[in-house]
């Protein structure tokens, strides 16, 4: 235990990139950290699907190689990375969290991939991911569902369905991890797990070489200890500048009057409270805003997502390959068999209404701001009591807004307000609008501090 | 008979302007002549649901001021024109072709309509349409069925949806009309009347304020005498510089090696091989082209329009409606509650892959060449016999799938090639590139020709 190489990226990505041009670290001693790491606490987390070592640890040398010879990649040069099992990796298989081969549907390696490797990424491995991305739990029965590192006696929901690209950054096994939101995806387990995550607004970062979920409402984004990186991140995957850390006096954020606010536990109720008392003594305005369509998400996801991932897969193949599913999984995409067409285009227009819809009641103000989660991580063995696979479904009743809304949205850690597991702050700002959203978490995030990372001494093997 | 005043608008669009600036004529006296044509024809005809007499030349009066005063609005300046009801314009009602009241789902004026009123357009009335726009003959029997104006002794198909638009513009009642296409509702009455017909590229003219038959492939586009009238339309609409001719030699057009060309009828097949005759001694290379996927027309529509259709109307409306609406409208919507979620976003998966392989069919070529219609109009009385009926399914046949392909197509008027009823040339070009297909068809006219107008004599009341 006393040999567990401290994580590499606690002080963040841009203090890495410091270190790393001023010889204090190089690529590979990082990888080679990472994967020591992995070795110890993975047997026990299960975050990784597959682990690619040794080329890991080629391209770190190559890329200490190339930073030596004076090329510079840029803020994420010798950053090693997980990337999710639904993102096609050229020379790795892709499982899509399936115990049935699917990677025809992934397609080859794709732009953002590309990106991430042209700017100096590392990738070292797959993270587990729910049954295609079809889950906010994070449970997977068939393919291993990852522990969340934040109670090593329970074994608790990670969130998913980028259930391993959290417990991989959370627990200090990478530098940052690739997700995917097409409900809450990213949003979910980066709450669950303590971290900081980017739900990008869909069309922004392309999404091929990903698995299709939902064309509709699939997006990329990442899961990163904090904001400071997501936005370096961000600003590698658009070209565009890093965001800089908006003006906090006089920031409006709209408060949800009904739905986000309802039925959360004490744990969530308490420490969001907690954090927007933090935020207004900052100089923050918290108004309160009537988004009444928040609650369209429960008839509108059924509506879309399960069709069109039955429309990808055909339904001749998911007849064969039911029985070998997740079985929440497949129950949930077997629902999109009983939708019809009429009902799938309604829900498609009312989509577009809701986008405009959403432009006009962020008017005055720069975003909504809402708890992640309702909920903490619960205990996985309770699921099985119907009140309990109830509360569960409820995983991502405030995430979904955010994505039938076509708006961008993000997750900030707020357990350091006196929760004894990790509660996110979601902030939700226009479609179109992510270097702005990325800006504003940049300001908000000193004020509310960050809590300290797990304890990791139980896990390791 | 012999006091019906002569078409404003034979030598087209441009020598109107021409005769409009150097005093020859008047929007004013042009309008008085539109709606002495629209009195005199149009009882028989059937081409106006309405007519706005008073407006227009009101109108008409105000834009003859308007260029005195020395403001000239440019080339469509004092254009008496018709617009397919389907179309919202402010101060008269919308029937979307329906006995129902469906102007709740049309909305208020659109963005295309503005643009032709600032352009100077004098709107005379709204034409007829098929029912919600969803047919191909042009026969409506809840609101009637326009009389194709090239046989005055037999009531033959005006070709549909845009019938009403089609039969006004064939027989000289307003400078040029505006129609919608779909599946064919631009071109098909185009081409059944003698006319030009542009099929613009999906999402290149704004489609607000048009009844949504499906958001999918809905487009807007323009029924004139002749290309050169319809490429000053797209100027203006788009605000671009007017498309110029093409050079004629070295255009490489292919000719599909399957469906296009299957199961004409005698004149259309020789017509057609005519014309390419004639355009290859021009200069242009007809080269074979296998686009295989033109057949999936069959399997994609009806997984498309009939559920977006019934999605806007509801299916609680259209079962109220229903009994009244033209009866085979009303099946070929109804046919749409059938489809499944999973088919519907199946195939709008496949349409967005079409559109690739589009790109890749195109490659080397300039556009596609195929016959329009696959028969001349057919008489309406004989649509009882079965055979009738299901050769007149195939109406939209070769034009189905240039909207599923997503891309941009016209119909060329080659009935002058020794046909006795109108056949249409149908040029196909990618997605986007509607100025350059307009100007191949400027270049390729003046090779075809233009055959004479309709005889009119007999429909005069």
């Amino acid at each position: 235990m006393s040999d567990l190489p401290p994580d590499p990226f606690e002080q963040g990505l841009a203090t890495y990139a410091e270190d790393l041009r001023a010889g204090r670290t190089t690529a590979e001693a990082t990888t080679k950290t990472c994967l020591a790491r992995i070795a110890a606490l993975d047997p026990r987390l299960g975050a990784f699907q597959l682990v690619d070592g040794e080329r890991a640890l080629a391209a770190a040398r190559a890329i200490d190689a190339l930073l030596a010879a004076g090329t510079d990649l840029g803020p994420l040069m010798g950053v090693p990375i997980g990337m999710k099992d639904i993102i096609a990796v050229d020379g790795l298989p892709t499982t899509n969290g399936s115990l049935h081969p699917t990677e025809d549907l992934t397609g080859p390696e794709g732009t953002i991939v590309h990106r991430l490797k042209a700017a100096g990424c590392i990738i070292v491995g797959k993270t587990k991911t729910v049954e295609f991305a079809l889950g906010a739990t994070g449970v997977n029965e068939a393919r291993g569902t990852p522990w969340n590192p934040w109670d090593a006696h329970s074994h608790r929901i990670p969130g998913g369905s980028s259930s391993g690209s959290a417990v991989a950054t959370a627990a200090g096994l990478c530098g940052f991890a690739l997700g995917t939101d097409t409900g809450g995806s990213v949003r979910i387990p980066a709450c669950f797990n303590g971290l900081f995550g980017h739900k990008t607004t869909v069309g922004l970062w392309p999404t091929d070489g990903v698995f299709p979920l939902s064309p509709t409402l699939d997006s990329i984004g990442p899961l990163t200890r904090n904001a400071g990186d997501a936005a370096l991140v961000h600003a590698v995957i658009t070209g565009q500048d890093v965001p800089m850390s908006a003006r906090l006096e006089g920031l409006r954020l709209g408060r949800p009057t009904s739905f986000f606010f309802e039925d959360l536990d004490e744990h969530v109720s308490a420490t969001i409270e907690a954090a927007l008392v933090a935020l207004t003594a900052a100089g923050v305005e918290i108004i309160d805003v009537d988004i009444p369509e928040a609650v369209e998400r429960a008839t509108l996801f059924p509506s879309i997502v399960p069709p069109e991932l039955i429309a990808r897969l055909t339904p001749e193949r998911f007849a064969k390959i039911r029985a070998e599913m997740d079985p929440m999984t497949a129950l949930r995409a077997a629902s999109g068999l009983e939708v019809s067409a009429v009902t799938h285009a309604a829900a498609q227009h009312r989509r577009v209404q809701l986008e405009a819809i959403a432009d006009a009641r962020f008017e005055g103000l720069d975003g909504w701001i809402a708890p992640t989660c309702p909920f903490v991580p619960m205990v996985i063995e309770n699921l099985h009591r119907p009140e309990e696979t109830q509360r569960a479904l409820q995983s991502s009743r405030n995430t979904q807004p955010a994505n039938i809304f076509g708006i961008c949205a993000a997750t900030l850690p707020i357990h350091q307000f006196g929760a004894p597991l990790p509660v996110g702050l979601q902030l939700m700002a226009p479609r179109g609008a992510d270097a702005r959203l990325l800006s504003m978490c940049l300001a908000i995030e000193p004020v509310l501090g960050t809590g300290a990372a797990p304890d990791l001494s139980s896990f390791q093997a």
